[in-house]
Formats: structure tokens, C-alpha cells, sequence
């Protein structure tokens, strides 16, 4: 048993080895080096189980990793290979997606399914997705707001229980997001940026290093990233859309959503003379630029997130008043606090497109030098440096580090027109870096809305191939980072489903709008939806395929018309 | 006739030489040499006139300054020098500060005074007191907040009138200030941190450069340093509290602290949840805390002036009907503007003593590291770097580059008991670097205040000396800074004066409370008091003297005793 040294967590490593057959099956202890005499010819079998158990999953972790090891032994490796193999068999069916004329993408799409399918902590409700999967020391194997906004939706229609595995895991962390509220001075729950087990914040002050100076460089990614909170709220609403699962809010969705608008309400502040309120010293998406007001994507958000807390508060008021009696005196909702909300909500600065239909990033932001990335590469004064606060290259420029309007654009996709994608879409594009692996999936799901499939490929080839071919940095900054680019898988899967396969929810029923990569001939996607199974096979023709055990219609949107799909 | 380079004004430069004894009174060209004969002997008499002019005082600064040689011409040269002895013997009488006991500070305040007075345009009301003088490129030649803090108070007691010129320069310069508040999106007046003629914002976005990357530094005193805007007003209030001249405020205050309200209201950011407005984003005094909260030197300062505002307001609408119908009716005041206004003022968040009695700095001051200037002169990579903004080695410590609560303690020593004064002496005198020359002045008149006379005089020594010994860098951060510091000049009189000398105005009447340093054995100060003229003689006694062409008693405070001066 070991504790690890940043989260504290003990892990424990148990193995046993036993001969099963040959050389008498007598016991090997593993830990004793001991001779063993095998005559010419004759064959030795040796079983070695091994567990790998840690204090997230366990109070004792060392009992849980013998009484597992133990386990296997009595059932025997061919049954536990049996047992493992069905599992792998499941997940296979329920999320591999498949694809004709292109086994380089197919490869890609399994690589992504395999990766994000792994670091997800399936067994459990109370363990994030790690941002950097099961191998980054930086990221400590804890959630970002990538969890809800990448990983998240890629569930929604294949393992729709792991997508609300993610929401309990942030309603049972509850209680860390209210301690750094009160941390910080407000009210509430503020979700951590990096969040582990008991969902306080574990990103540390000093994120970087200056490369130039040898000195540690104050990140506000801890303070100031505020977006975090309102993704929670704006997911779980994304939830309940495609799921139908009321049940989740009443139990925990409304517990998250009032204490996040709490916090809202406290964090922003009214500027009186102009008659708005305003999020103020932020950082958006694009990590290149903190101390900015009025993000848009950040502002949006935070009404979304807002306007989910009243509707719920609303709703769960009048259809469960037990519950919500109980909830409210349990987090001592005061009676005049939804109309803080409602003020918020009807009052909020929302960035709106210029009469160019370009979306300013934040406050001020076209005021900054308009550049490209590949001028600040010529800026550079050492190849590692890092190009965001206080004064990286990066700062007083236009150029951003990852998709941001793009993610607005993305996630309230219905509230803006093609025109509007299409003018974000150019403006933004090539003032982008794409330095997270965050930022390919935006565009790309924005190109594929404008049918553009040629750079929406481009896009998917990038975000799907970050660690294949490993064109990332691994260290930033003097941070080693590292490990498997969780969200980029999410945002392949999405961008692969959502983007070219046009597989979305509306209402209640699904619609099938695809727009294949020229290349591919065929793709199949599985899809769980409310219970029903689903096969989805695009090629001339779009063939939506009900599986026999299914035990109820469903409806399906292609073109325009829509047919029911009996089991 | 030349441009300067920065400002772009227009200088001129005239000159003329006439032998005016000897060699025939023959008309002497300067531009032209020529040879003269002169008998052994013989003498020659030569009267040389020039003039320098700018287009800051003239229209055509080449006429000016010919006809000003030319005027001189026919005056001659004993007329002319004589009108100038006359000039110098009324300064030197209205301001002189006569000490015995000690050569050196009887040194220091008469450096100090000249320099003050040669840098105040007492010739003209549109025209600021140079930071540094007559003799600094960086500045401009332009005017901070020093000069309403520093330079003003210290006009009050000897010629009020430049006082009032000073303010006079402020309200012509308010289409300036008017400017850049719209540019930054506010309403009203923001005043320039660099204040020339036209009033508009001289600072450079890019202050100081990194020595450490050769990279300029975004500083943001031309932004967030808005203390600036209220000191301009609480100046007008102190200015008329000592001179009686409301009709300053009739003809140009008013329109100053309405406008500079207005400001205000637009700058402040109201918390709701806590039901508080917030001054966010600020530089205080202290330049090496950029981008904090609710200083309390500014939050403080922001009350000042609007209660200074709302009094104005309700005076001037009851006193002088006309004169408020026509300035509202110009400046478009709204009726509920000034309901705004008091509702700032009533509910500003207003940083308090704590138990320790010590006031912090801003919001989350006593989180950052505690430690002391010395420490921090260990982690420099560079002896030229800066400490501030955004990563020197002040930022994320408790070290001040120079007074800031201290400053408060000072403008509004009548708020604070001795206790409060103390505490925050012994706290931040510790943690103050003094980097600045506006440090010494503040701190020493707390010293003064509390009656530690010792330690005063070592600060009246220091912001004294501090040109004559040249005790301040003339380069920080790769700017070149250099002239005169006349905040420092305007301090020492005042800590001499107000401080030592221990006079103030209570009311109608003067209070003197002098405290001498030690080798001082006598002090002897002008006073002109609302027309009438005294001297103070401080030694064992304080002997009160009226002048003779006095027209009024005056009322004079000595221990607690009050008595009438007859002229």
C-alpha cells in the first residue's frame, strides 16, 4: 500500500500466481524467487492475478485488492477471461461505430471509443472522467469541465446511465464546489476547475512556470474560470433533453442547479448607470486571455444555467412539493432568491453579433492586435514558453488559444443562424492557435452545420489524432501534462455522431440530418435512446434499424419526415 | 520655432543683444559674427534679452516671444531684473519657512520651495504642475494626481490663488476627462493619470518594459488607477473649506464633482447578493498592485467626492437657482441622477480598522505573502526590474511600493482615532518600500500626528532630500524618469508646516498644535488666511504676528485656547 503524493489517495497492489497445471501445481509465491524443475518436453501453467485498488473505491483498499484477486482465483482465469471478454463485447456493441473507405478515421473512431471508454469510472458515481485519461501526473486524474462538455454528450446516446454516473458524481461533490464559493467570497456552489473526489479545487495557484525567468507564473484558472459552474447546470439540462429522466433533477439535478445559480447570482455584478449585469475578471474558454469581462460563451452560459434553475425551481415547486419543501429547507432557499435569479437572467449583458454577425470574444476584444498565430511564433523567445498571462505573446492579441465564440456556438446552436456560424466560423478560425486539444471538435462541428465536410474532416483529423500522433506539447510552461486527451476523444465521437452522422434530439423524437466525409461510403452508429435500441446506417440512404427487444417505437426525423420505427 | 516630439507643442525662442555701452551702442546681430574693435582698456557693455514661448501660452508662440525680447529691450536690463527681485521678494516673503537650529532642513525647504514654485504656470489657470518638474521627458511635463495631493495643500496657507488656478486647470481641462471616460465606457469625468493641457489621457498603454525579456509591460495607470477622478474633488472640497470660496464651486466646481459623480455611479459595480457596491479593478496609490478591489484609500475617496457631489448639488439648487438650472440644463443632469449618487454613497463597501485595528489594503491584501522589502531585494534577477505588474517580485506580496492606507489616514485623518493611525503605522510603514517620493510625506505626517517627532523628521529628511541627495533610480523598468520630484517638494512643506508646525483650519478659525523636531528650535511660517496675513513663530511659545494691512481679526486655536489676532 502506497499514498500518492499530490491527492493522497491510497492505493493498494495485490497479485497472487498459482501453478494450475504441470510441475505439480504446487503454490509459487510470487514474492520468493524459488527454483522449479521442468523435465524436457513437459509444459508449466501459471495463473497471476493481479488488483489494483485505491481509497477512491474502497475505505480499505488493500482487503478490496486481496478479497478481488482472491475472487479470480476461485473462478479461474477462463471465466474471468469469459467475463471480461462479454463486457468488452457489450461496450463494443453499444458504442463502435463503423465506417467504409476510410480505415484510417476507423481506426482513429475505435482508438477515441476505446480511450474515453476506459478512463471512465463506470463501476462508480462518485469518480470524475480524468482529463488526461489514467496517465497524467499534472491533471491528477481529475475532471474538468471537459467531462460535462465533451465526454458527457458522447454517452448520451450509447451508455446514457455513465452520463448520469458524471452528474452524480458532481452532485456528490456538491459540497467541495460550496467550500470554494465560500472560499472565494460567494454564495453557493463553484465548481472546481480541476475537481477529484470531494470536488474541492485542486488546481494550485501557480499553474506554469516563466520559462523566461525561472519564475511560476499565477494562474487564475482556479478563480477566475467561472464557466465550470454553469456547464454542469447547462449539461444536465442537455441530459434530461435527450434522456427524459425528470427523476435525476428531482433527486439531484435541482439540488446542482439552484446552488450553481445561487452562486451566479453572487458572482455577477450590475453595472446601475447602464442598467446590466456583468461577469466580471474572467476567464473564457481561450485560456490566453484571463481578467476579461463579459466573456460570451461565459455570459450565455451563465443565463442558460439560470433560466434551467427557475424553469426547474418552477416545475419542481408545483409537480413535486415534497421534495421541493424538503430541498429548500434543506439549502435554506429564501423565498425572494428565485427573483434574484429571474433579474439576473432578464438583465445579463449577452454579447450579440456586430452587424458583421461576428460575436465579440469578451469585452474589448477587437480592440486588441489582430495577428495570426504564426506571427507570435516569430515573437517567440524561447520555443516553451507560455503564450498566455501575464505577458506571453499571446496576451494583448487576438490570437486564442482554443475555440471559445466556437463553443458558444456550438453548444446554443439553435439560438444563431447559419450566417452568424458561417461569419464566427471565418473570423475566429484562423485567429486560433487550436493549442487545446478542446479546439478542433468546436470548429468542426461548426463546419459540419454548414455543410462544409471537407474542413469539418480536417477538423475531425485533428482532434481524433492528438495522441496518435502526438501533436501536442506534453510540456507547457515547465508543466508536464502528458496522458491521453480525454475531451478530444469525446469531441471525436461527437463531431463523428452528432456532426457527420446528424444524429440529434428533438423534443421526442430523433433526427438523422448526416453529411459524410467524402470519403466515407458508409457509417453505422448504434443508438440507446430512452430505453430503445437503434442501428443507424448512412450511406445513399440513411437505414434506421430497431433492435427485437426494443418495446416501443421510435420516432425518426430524415429529411424532413417522420416515420416510426417499431421494434 | 520647434515641435516637441511627444506633446506636439509648439516652442519658440527669441533672443536680441545690443551693446548698450562701448564700441558706438552699435546694433550687435547674434546670428551674424562680427568682428569689434575695442581700444586696450576700452569697455563694452552688451545687454542680451531671450524668451522662450510655447504654444501652450500663446497662439503664435514666435510673436510672443519676440515681443517680449523687444519689450525687455525698451524696459533695459536694470528694469527688467529689478521687476524680477521685486517678484522673488514677494515669493520668498509669502513662502519662506525660517528654521533655526538645523542648516541642513533650512536647506531642504527652501530647495523645496523654490522648486515648487517654479514648476506651478502661476502665470496662467489652463496649465498643470510638472510631476518632475521643468526637466523630465517621461512625464511630459504633465500633471498626476500629486499635483492636487501634494502640490495643492501646500498653495492653501501661503497663495491660494494658484491653489485655485490649479482647480481652474482641472475644469478646463474637463472635455478631457469627459473624453476618456466615454472611450473606457463610463459617463462623466475619469481624469487623466497624465494630465497636459488638453486633459486627455497621456499615458501610454506601455509604461515600463521588462528588462528581464526586453518585452514592453502593459501597466494600467492610464485604466484602473481612477482614485485620480475623487481626489480632484475632495481637493475642491478642501480648498473651499479652507479659502471660504464658494464661488469657485459656483463658477467651476460644481460642474467638476457633478461630472466626476457621474463617473463614479458608471464605475461602481453593485453586489446584490451582499447588497454593496464595489470599486473592482483598481491601481490604489500603491503602483505595484494593479487589477484589485476595493482599495480603501480609492472606496473611501469615492464616498468623499460624492458626498461632496450630493451636498453641492442640494446647495447650489437652494443657493444659486439660476446658476444650477443653467449647469444641469448643460450638462443634461437627470432628476434621479443624484438619487444614484446618494445611493453609492450610502451603500459603498468602505474597508474598516479590523480587530487589530489595521484597515487592508484592498480585498485579499492580507492573503497575499507577508514579508519586507529586503527579502524581496534577495529574489531580483535584475537591479533594474520591476516590482510591479504583472510578475515582479511585489505582486503576489504584501510589500507596497509606497504609502496607500497611510494615504487615507492622512486626506481623512478626522475619520480615524490614534489607535487606527498606529496600528496601520507600525503595520505598513514595515511593508513599504517607499520606492516612490509620495511615500515619505504620508507616513511622516502620521509620524507627526502620533508624536513621534523622531521618526517624522527621518521622513521629512527623506522626501526632502530626495533630489539634492538623488536617492530615487532615474530609470525603472527601462524608463527613463530623471527631473525634480515635486510631489516630494509639496510634501516636505506640507509635513513642515501642517506637520511640525501644526497648522490647520478647523471652521472660521486656524489651529496651530505645533511639535517640533528635536534641533529645531524655533520655526517660523507666512500665513495668508482669507485675505489677511500672519506669521507664526513656534519656540517655546507660538507667537501669532498679524500683518499690518490686515483687515480683519483673525481667530487663532493654540492648547485649546481661542483668541482674536487684530490686524
Amino acid at each position: 500500500v502506497g499514498r500518492t503524493a499530490q491527492s493522497g489517495v491510497d492505493v493498494a497492489v495485490a497479485a497472487s500466481a498459482h501453478v494450475v497445471d504441470g510441475a505439480g501445481r504446487s503454490e509459487l509465491d510470487p514474492r520468493v524467487a524459488r527454483p522449479v524443475s521442468l523435465a524436457a518436453g513437459s509444459r508449466i501453467v501459471i495463473e497471476s492475478f493481479g488488483s489494483v485498488t485505491s481509497s477512491n473505491d474502497a475505505p480499505d483498499p488493500l482487503e478490496r485488492a486481496l478479497t478481488t484477486v482472491r475472487d479470480a482465483e476461485s473462478l479461474g482465469y477462463a471465466s474471468v477471461r469469459a467475463e471480461s471478454a462479454a463486457e468488452w463485447e457489450r461496450i463494443w456493441r453499444d458504442h463502435d461505430i463503423v465506417i467504409e473507405g476510410d480505415p484510417v478515421d476507423q481506426t482513429l473512431l475505435r482508438f477515441c471509443t476505446y480511450h474515453q471508454r476506459i478512463c471512465t469510472p463506470a463501476h462508480a458515481d462518485h469518480l470524475p472522467i480524468g482529463a488526461r485519461g489514467l496517465s497524467c501526473q499534472a491533471y491528477q486524474g481529475a475532471a474538468f469541465w471537459d467531462q460535462e462538455v465533451y465526454n458527457l454528450p458522447a454517452y448520451l446516446f450509447t451508455e446514457p446511465g455513465l452520463a448520469r454516473s458524471i452528474l452524480e458524481y458532481r452532485h456528490r461533490t456538491l459540497d467541495g464546489a460550496r467550500r470554494k464559493a465560500a472560499r472565494l467570497g460567494y454564495a453557493g456552489a463553484y465548481y472546481a476547475w480541476i475537481s477529484g473526489i470531494t470536488g474541492d479545487e485542486l488546481c494550485p495557484d501557480h499553474f506554469f512556470v516563466d520559462v523566461l525567468t525561472g519564475r511560476p507564473i499565477r494562474n487564475h484558472f482556479n478563480v477566475w474560470q467561472m464557466h465550470v459552474a454553469p456547464d454542469v447546470v447547462t449539461s444536465i439540462e442537455r441530459y434530461v433533453e435527450v434522456t427524459g429522466d425528470r427523476q435525476f433533477v428531482v433527486e439531484h439535478g435541482a439540488e446542482i442547479a439552484f446552488e450553481v445559480a445561487r452562486f451566479l447570482h453572487s458572482f455577477v455584478r450590475y453595472d446601475e448607470w447602464r442598467g446590466r449585469y456583468h461577469c466580471i475578471r474572467l476567464l473564457g474558454p481561450d485560456e490566453w486571455h484571463e481578467n476579461v469581462d463579459d466573456n460570451a460563451f461565459t455570459n450565455h452560459q451563465v443565463v442558460a444555467a439560470l433560466r434551467f434553475a427557475i424553469d426547474t425551481h418552477d416545475w419542481l415547486r408545483t409537480q413535486e412539493p415534497d421534495r421541493y419543501a424538503a430541498l429548500a429547507a434543506q439549502i435554506e432557499l429564501g423565498v425572494d432568491e428565485v427573483d434574484g435569479w429571474r433579474r439576473v437572467h432578464d438583465r445579463m449583458h449577452l454579447p450579440a453579433p456586430g452587424d458583421d454577425d461576428v460575436i465579440e470574444q469578451f469585452a474589448g476584444f477587437f480592440d486588441l492586435e489582430d495577428t495570426t498565430p504564426d506571427v507570435l511564433r516569430t515573437r517567440l523567445l524561447h520555443p516553451e514558453e507560455y503564450w498566455g498571462w501575464p505577458n506571453g505573446v499571446a496576451v494583448e492579441t487576438q490570437v486564442a488559444k482554443q475555440a471559445d465564440v466556437a463553443m458558444l456556438l456550438w453548444l446554443h446552436a439553435d439560438r444563431f443562424d447559419d450566417d452568424v456560424v458561417r461569419a464566427n466560423y471565418e473570423y475566429y478560425e484562423p485567429r486560433c492557435s487550436h493549442n487545446s486539444s478542446l479546439s478542433h471538435a468546436a470548429f468542426g462541428m461548426l463546419a459540419a452545420r454548414l455543410g462544409d465536410v471537407e474542413r469539418a474532416h480536417e477538423h475531425f483529423r485533428a482532434t481524433a489524432s492528438v495522441d496518435l500522433l502526438n501533436t501536442q506539447h506534453a510540456v507547457v510552461g515547465g508543466t508536464f501534462i502528458g496522458g491521453i486527451h480525454t475531451a478530444a476523444c469525446g469531441g471525436t465521437l461527437q463531431l463523428a455522431v452528432a456532426g457527420f452522422g446528424g444524429l440529434a434530439c428533438r423534443q421526442d423524437a430523433l433526427v438523422i440530418d448526416p453529411r459524410l466525409p467524402p470519403r466515407w461510403t458508409s457509417m453505422t452508429y448504434p443508438v440507446n435512446w430512452r430505453g430503445q435500441r437503434l442501428s443507424v446506417t448512412i450511406s445513399d440512404e440513411v437505414t434506421v434499424t430497431a433492435h427485437p427487444d426494443n418495446d416501443a417505437p421510435v420516432d425518426v426525423v430524415v429529411d424532413g419526415a417522420r416515420r416510426s420505427v417499431a421494434p
